[in-house]
């Protein structure tokens, strides 16, 4: 705490994950001023198939 | 945004997220006023090992 | 549980949370087939000076 | 509802789910004075390359 | 890291909140045999407006 | 979506609110290769008595 908790479709790559932690933990730092090893950011994959955009899945989006 | 994150069981069938992505976003759209393709739906499935109700796991009501 | 949890900005009328309550609880109802009194919507509204869209604060956005 | 959920690493074992909603119940009991059976407790479980911890995933810290 | 949110009513005494923030860091505490200093507890108040149970304000529950 | 909510004390600065927002906003853009209008970044202000780390309220921390 303070936490930053990340939406979004699958990262494939692990060195993504890496760089976008420790970019979102920057601006939680210079943000709140508290000592780093205090942030924790969580990534949260979501399938095409549970994700809706404007009342649609995107898994149907991209059949189209 | 806005958005509305939805915490349930496993959904079997994608018909039936389809229909319910849809229908949050109906009552979305009707709420705000705003542009249709904004809203976004997540859909979070539970394993019944995960999730207490009464102070028991949902795994352990279905046993009995 | 289920639920859904909304995140949106304020809505002014009580009227218009009664009704997107009622309907996004019509929407679970109709999704995951059990008793309509376990379902629980929350909905949560935040202030323009706390949300951003594309990078920017929608306190910004409506000074445009 | 009232409900608790949960964010950690993977839980091996099912027993240690089991008192963990049981307890955290407890708590919610104590606090809310509503019956039992309304209190809803989520267990999230989150992989190590997708949690950090002043800005290193905890994949990485394993590592070390 | 780990945390528990807790989705309820507005609790009016200081004494309660501690109470549950205690218990609940107990059982996180038995549950993952990590350092009491790690655990995160937040608890959110939600005005009776703004939850549905069933599909009704909790609001319109208490007039009746 | 993607989005990230941040969870943290009050940011009392509208100018850090801004500068977080857009500072978030770059690592999702960065991680995500989407356009950068649909990222969303959400900022939860959490009083100290609703905040437990370790145990203990915030606010109980402050007066030590």
């Amino acid at each position: 705490m303070p936490s930053a908790t990340i939406e979004g479709p699958k990262i494939e790559d692990v060195q993504t994950k890496r760089t976008l932690v420790k970019k979102v933990t920057d601006a939680l730092e210079n943000a709140y001023k508290l000592p780093r090893h205090v942030f924790v950011v969580i990534i949260k994959e979501n399938p095409p198939e549970n994700v809706g955009i404007g009342g649609e899945l995107i898994l149907d989006k991209k059949k189209t």
